[in-house]
């Protein structure tokens, strides 16, 4: 079994509300409680912290503290961008200078405390980068402030990275990145090379996309798969489920194909275990990822891409069932 | 132009969250605050009233006051089940039954205040009543108690109307009462004359339901059309917007079948315009409703009703033409 | 394992097209090399014959001949309500008081076909009873006419069994039967105890339906599973793929549930290998449902029951880890 | 009213099957009476002919006089990458050379051909460049063959542009061009001038695309929108509705983003009218798209712009009711 670094937000380990409960199904908790958590899961390596829920300004020296103590690094630490209300119109593709100011800046801030705390990773997710409404939005102009906006960002230190986090909708109807497919294009318009792409397997799966090929496909444009999210929904929302809920197959493929292009990055989770025990679906979920990884790689790689390059529907079944089932 | 009566629940004129802002994007308001904003639409004659949120066994006497203020009517009393975190592993289909008789004992108790406010009709909408995981769950077992415990509602007032509101998704991944077939299955087998539907359009529309097939449905099983929510979506989640968003042709039909069937209940409004104005978004709905009721009204009945019973596809779409563009 | 008896369409060893590839993407075939063909497969123990393709009232001889020399019980009998161009615009719901009385005739006529071969299933699938466009039909008159069509075929023969087969879309944009709640809505109001539902797994899947759900909830209406038909695909279109190629936990429960709720049926395939091996596609499904059966029953059936009632997703998702992967 | 040109595929006036009623729901037709049909329909100035079913190496002339007789344009020439069973597994990325090959020089056959029709416009939809199950492509090879194969054909004549149709799915279950994103990512990495795209309204509709922000991409991206191709669906499939089935709302922002971003193209039909009059059919969309045109044209660009400009919900919905209803 080869060495993957897994990672979750500490997110994982708190409460969670939705549109309904407001309050959150459980109760609220400290950044050091979130860290104990994170302490009680065996085979964590790292986590993502949240700017201004888990660090800001302020508390960089106590983070780096706790995650001295119990030994975990940071795998990226994720700009808010969609919690904050000013950008509940947007962020970096606001239409008030003002606001879309503040949002380089918070990046520029963000880059600035992850160096602090030896990560070169930020995960971007514009996800009030978007719009609910026909003839609400002038679409070439939010292209144009986007790009704007992230070359500043990618310019204000070249060793930090950008993952780029695309989704096809939630919390706007539309989100502008929204799949892997803009994703690179904006990329490729970008012309950054420490601008990639985070693919978060849910926003996958509910934008009709194999993650596989999605996978290929940022190996295709030049390495540009800078993180992974884990976490498994119903084809339809960002669900946010313990992984092994349901894209099974895919789950197969997806791992193999990380393999394949040589990925060297975080596995990391992103979840949101609304009613259900945080430590215990971040336990599950890498449990199931090391199942997943660990059945794939008990069939000899000539055999599976032999099958690959054969291209029959029959042989490709047939693997599956060998990779499941040994037999 | 007919004598529709519109309502809207009162949540539309306040601070909405969603699963990533949690604390809303506006300020909190008080419940007088929320009678006064919707005072402030025209053509707005009745308020849906969430229990606990605006109503309780304290504020009965008052919120009396606020509606002959305001002079609106209830039209309809909506019952947590969905909010309170006690349900937020399931309320009338609870595997546990105290959590269960809670939910019983409210639907009553709610029953018990509408009728004091002279409202003879609950929504009920058993939105925690469903589930994640597979092998999470035993239907059967499930199905039973719903039965059971809406039998007992029932049975609490004859006089007292209950509305089903059935959900295909979401806050569970998988809600029990999810499709109108569902829900008259469900009524159906319960036998009792003052159970219904509400029809949610959005619910209609993100179920891959024909909303004017869905009343006509309701229609054909016992007139067990009760209540009417209006919002709009763009078919994948319950995205609660303004009226007049995305499906257009489906309101058009919608509207006539509603006439052609019969209903005489409420036009009311369920929406969440969490970063939008609440009595622009209110007044826009029923702008935009009475506009297509006109509309549609303004091509003789007869004309309608021969393209209905023709079938010619062509004729369907040139009905639309001159409903729309009257050419 | 137990004695599951296995099924096919003839179809699946002959040339199919789709609607760009007219002529198919193989040679076609005669009965007898259809025929041929399944006698290849190991394991399977029953054919499904399609009304008028495969059978007629001139060949019974000859096909009950081939069953006889191959070996082969009919599973069921298919009738031909969606392929002859006269039921374009509809059968059993058809507004053309001829075309719905040619439906039911035809349907009768299959029922004593079936007889004749020992076989007192038949599988009635009304795809073409529904509707394109807003405004072009009388939902009411057509849920009437259902009733009054199926009525008269269940009355022919109380000894033989109709099974109703519901799908949400496609050949037409919206189906009558869509959902297993219309189905079991539809049977309630027929009340005939000789009608009951084909749940096509496939059809479940790109319903938005938990099939295990589904499976028990037409136990809960009174027995009324009369048959399976097993294929695969992405959620959004019936791509009657191979078994095994996207829903894998699905079926995990799906499997378990049949069980669970006693069902003694055929598990049968329904698939279109357009381009692929038809052979090969029938026994790689087959292997796929008896890995997934074997797997399932792998586990204590105590420790599944135990999962389910406790409701907990950690346990849910740890159960689906040790089904598949043995730790 | 502008002088927008409208056209068609032929193929709306002819007999169209679906997988189910192979053989069409109504009669087969020549290329001259396909001719003759299309000349029944008033404001129709072009056609789309497609390569080897209406046009081929032999019948040149024979077209060109069908064309002059009929005083018709050819609008676009569509190249035979999907019916033709030899690329039943791939054309343009078959991973067969020959096969590939072949596509190539149909290609290069059809630009050709279409400059002796005085046609600088090929319709290129590589709809059978997919796969259908996990574990059967390599799909970085793929994206590697597509390039190789789309420059060749670029460079056969600079002087004929080449208009790449995406789509999400069917024939295949998954399409290497799948979204717009893909298609301009796509281009980006080709740099030939004369390659864009077709964007065909029903395919981002059921890839949750909002269409006029695809437009809009395409102009950001440099002038890439090609060809247009208009037809209505439920938003799941490819169902090639007549225009103003179910998507008002989104073909009024569409049709001005054609003229916003200044697109001076065809406004062409592609459509499946399987069991309904295809003379009206095509008569009905375009009536209804001049309908939608001189809708929006009423209201004044400035009103547009502004509230375009700000963004505001509640003025969104209003202008909808504005060019709607006029209120």
């Amino acid at each position: 079994m080869a060495n993957e670094k897994f990672s979750t937000t500490l997110g994982i380990f708190g409460n969670q509300s939705d549109r309904w409960c407001n309050c959150g199904y459980k109760e609220d908790k400290t950044v050091e409680d979130l860290f104990d958590a994170a302490s009680k899961v065996e085979s964590l390596d790292g986590v993502e912290l949240f700017g201004t829920w888990h660090i800001n300004e302020d508390n960089v020296d106590k983070v780096r503290g706790l995650l001295e103590k119990h030994n975990f690094e940071v795998s990226t630490v994720i700009v808010d961008l969609f919690v904050n209300p000013v950008f509940g119109n947007g962020a970096i593709a606001s239409m008030d200078p003002e606001v879309r100011q503040k949002a380089v800046e918070d990046i520029k801030k963000s880059m600035d405390m992850a160096v602090q705390l030896n990560c070169d990773l930020l995960d971007i997710w514009p996800g009030q980068d978007g719009y609910d409404y026909p003839f609400q939005v002038n679409y070439t102009k939010a292209w144009d402030l986007m790009i704007d906006s992230m070359a500043e960002c990618a310019d204000h230190n070249r060793d930090v990275r950008l993952a780029l986090e695309y989704k096809i909708r939630e919390p706007r109807n539309r989100l502008y990145i929204a799949t892997v497919g803009k994703a690179l294009a904006f990329i490729e318009k970008l012309g950054r090379e420490n601008v990639g792409v985070t693919v978060d397997v849910g926003h996958g799966f509910f934008a009709y996309e194999n993650v596989a090929e999605t996978i290929a496909l940022c190996k295709f444009y030049g390495d540009r798969l800078f993180h992974m999210h884990f976490n498994d929904n119903y084809a339809f929302a960002d669900d946010d489920l313990i992984v092994g809920a349901t894209h099974m197959q895919d789950y197969l493929e997806i791992l193999y194909w990380l393999k394949k292009t040589g990925y060297n990055g975080w596995y990391s989770l992103d979840q949101f275990p609304y009613r259900d025990d945080g430590i215990g679906s971040c336990r599950e979920s890498i449990a199931m990822l090391k199942a997943v990884i660990e059945a794939v790689e008990s069939v000899d790689e000539k055999d599976i891409e032999s099958v690959i390059t054969e291209g029959d529907a029959t042989r490709s079944i047939a693997l599956i069932r060998k990779i499941l089932f040994k037999k």
